[in-house]
């Protein structure tokens, strides 16, 4: 994949949440150009059924058909937990999700077997398994998941911190054990890493945007030649609101619309 | 309306929370039968733009052309803020909304022009101020408008009572004056009033379901002349889901599918 003379990804995500993958991908100088794509019309996918995922997920597809992107990243956890093989069966470009990477960087960050791993994702995304059945794979067996709803709300509101966040955090974990890795399989929950580290400080964090970055460099091998990342972003709704939020997230050197 | 045999009644919202409006429609023996159509793969509309809401509600509006229907009845109040114009333009059958029924309802239980209102809606609904400038058209005068956002995945999540729906009541309630009236201008909404109650004991709680009731009765000279509402219910994902809700919402006598 480093032969063409311009690399570009295609991102996709159910809203504004995979922003939080971009933010690496610029970080880390992976991509000469990034599409992203946002289905802000429909969002939240993490409530839907697989059915209706995998549908969205190859309207999705349909749409970066339109560039000439390499490989198409589903940043969403519930989109890489039910869509990756239909969306592998129809894509003319490389398609990854973020649940395999996010357990190989747990793989290279915990290597003991025996750790204690707390998933955290929407319902859609713990309910298909995906992350688990992976873990397993790899020799895990300590393992919980969690699907702690209010989280997405909350980040939307902007509640990244305070009493409302204490509270819900307080219902959904109070009964947990100490984990020693928490996979953040949201795109939201990085906003609210800090809380969760507070809430469990001896715990390491598995971000999907960092655990995409260094799967592309060893799967496809990616590397870090481009000088800088131009971002071209797309929405089913409300496309304004996106940019906004992507010019606070993203450093505005790196962003172009 | 009331000379055709059968009186049909198409009610559409944004999910499943619609059912709290159907449940008065059964209640009062409105209908001979009411269809329902909850959009459930793309809720919660409460967060898209206007927009978006007309495009989806021209979408139901289409579903029911297949269905011989008297009234089609916009439960979500969103919807009813900002596509009853569109909606009435492209049907062949009558159309209400829930926000006239809701101010209307206000005015036979409140009439003090001077009384203080609360309208606690989506972000959608309280933006649009269609309650608002209706209420401003009856003469009220001291109005107060909020979007408790986290209510709705609240009530989704289950928490009609408790302490993380008691801090996130703080949260948004604890700088409000005390209301006369308070306007549940969400169909979910009635599901929390019993806390909303206990917040507020003193006010008085105006209930969708209830008021359209009122609103058929005196606008369109509906009667409880029939013995028994069927029911049918159709959702664009997850319909046994859809029925399970609505079997545990109404009474299974007035339920069949």
């Amino acid at each position: 994949m480093a032969h063409k003379q311009k690399l570009r990804a295609g991102v996709f995500d159910s809203g504004v949440g995979g922003l939080t993958v971009v933010k690496s991908l610029i970080e880390h100088k992976l991509f000469d150009e990034i599409i992203y794509f946002g289905d802000t019309a429909r969002v939240p996918y993490g409530v839907k059924d697989k059915n209706t995922i995998i549908r969205y997920s190859l309207e999705a597809l349909e749409f970066f058909k339109n560039f000439d992107i390499d490989i198409m990243i589903a940043a969403c956890n519930s989109v890489s937990a039910y869509a990756i093989p239909e969306l592998k069966a129809n894509a003319p470009f490389k398609v990854s999700g973020v649940i395999e990477p996010g357990v190989l960087a747990l793989k290279n960050k915990i290597p003991n077997l025996d750790a204690r791993i707390l998933i955290l994702g929407t319902r859609a995304t713990v309910g298909s398994g995906k992350y688990e059945k992976l873990l397993k794979a790899q020799g895990y067996h300590n393992i919980e998941s969690l699907a702690p709803s209010l989280f997405v709300p909350i980040v939307e509101e902007g509640l990244f911190s305070g009493k409302v966040l204490g509270t819900v955090m307080d219902h959904y974990l109070k009964d947990i054990t100490s984990p020693d890795a928490i996979i953040l399989g949201c795109t939201h929950f990085p906003l609210i890493a800090d809380a969760i580290h507070h809430y469990f400080p001896q715990a390491t964090l598995i971000h999907s945007g960092e655990a995409v970055v260094e799967f592309l460099e060893s799967a496809y091998n990616i590397s870090h030649i481009h000088q800088h990342s131009s971002l071209k972003l797309f929405a089913s709704e409300n496309p304004d609101k996106l940019k906004e939020i992507a010019q606070a997230w993203l450093k505005p050197a790196c962003y172009s619309s």
